[in-house]
């Protein structure tokens, strides 16, 4: 499991954050160093950018600069975390990370597609996810659960955005099979949980399951 | 003059910021509408993008990470102002633009050039000075002024790092003739707003030096 990097992608109200919680609570019992992760955010500096990002008052902000500023917090956590804890053999588990710019800046609001790669190859920092997931759901489902606690920025941009979102997400699983796994996100928790372990069965060590619940 | 865009550079120190306002106090009396810039800021989003950079305590701040704030800080600051204000055919000054990203990233900080060059592309939006007026001045010089009043977290990198940043604006007016001018920032401001004001002849409508003074 030495340098695994694992990201959990797919729209607002997917589960994603759940499922990345139980995930690295699992790997966390094999006894191996675990990195959880959120984006934007993550470092000092990268979470002063996510305020930025989130903030409903910041409605005037031009897409370009809104992507700038995703790829800004991206690199700054790449350099500060992920490259030196995957230097250490850590398992990394990153919820949301370059596809969601792909899925958001280019699917969702339009920009193009070859600015977006560029983007996100400098905020990576090069750096490639071994496996991402993409708990799929229908945008509909996943919207009223999102704004069910009230809605920020982005998630009141409402369903036509996300579903051009999700189209964007299915497009990179068909682009990039070995990388991208599509997981069906609808039904219960436990359901979804056991999808993503059969998915990741490859890169494990032992079966996850029995040993979260 | 309709959809001026002059952009001032160089070395902090080099007394750029007192030229850009004798240049703007001047251009002002024409009657024309004039807008006074510098970067990073000028919008009420980029001035909070400007914050995180010049904070001494983000001494842990990444170089891409850098890099992409000021790109975000930029293309704010043209998708809000500049461009409205050349479209409305303003005369706009910037007291840095994307020739210090090139100087200071590239040539201060060494990321690679086509790397910074492709987001200047991008925090740009595509948006080219008119004329750009580089202002040069020894580096041991323009450090002694701009640390005289205290240190932000540029100034504190010091005399080698001013001169790798010097000698890569020097590299761009060799490369750029047509729109990139060089100007001898040594002397009186006197002195060097002549020469500026000569350097910008066949763009401005009338002799300037007479209408501040």
């Amino acid at each position: 499991m030495a340098g695994l990097f694992i990201t959990l992608e797919g729209i607002d109200g997917c589960g994603k954050s759940t499922q990345a919680d139980r995930l690295v609570r699992a790997l966390c019992q094999t006894g191996s160093e675990v990195i959880a992760l959120h984006e934007p955010g993550g470092t000092r500096i990268s979470e002063k950018i996510r305020a930025l990002l989130l903030e409903p008052a910041n409605g005037e902000m031009a897409d370009e600069c809104e992507l700038l500023l995703y790829e800004a917090s991206r690199a700054q956590l790449v350099r500060e975390v992920i490259e030196p804890a995957l230097g250490r053999g850590a398992a990394v588990v990153c919820d949301r990370f370059y596809d969601s710019t792909y899925a958001y800046q280019h699917g969702g609001r339009g920009l193009d597609e070859t600015l977006v790669a560029t983007c996100n190859a400098l905020g990576s920092c090069g750096l490639v996810p071994t496996c991402t997931l993409v708990l799929d759901l229908d945008p509909a489902i996943a919207l009223a659960r999102a704004t069910a606690g009230g809605a920020d920025r982005l998630e009141r941009e409402g369903l036509q955005f996300q579903e051009r979102v999700r189209d964007a997400y299915l497009r990179l699983a068909e682009r990039e099979p070995r990388r991208v796994e599509l997981i069906d996100a609808s039904g219960t928790p436990d359901e979804v949980y056991d999808r993503l372990v059969a998915a990741l069965a490859d890169l494990l060590p032992a079966p996850l399951r029995s040993e979260v619940d």
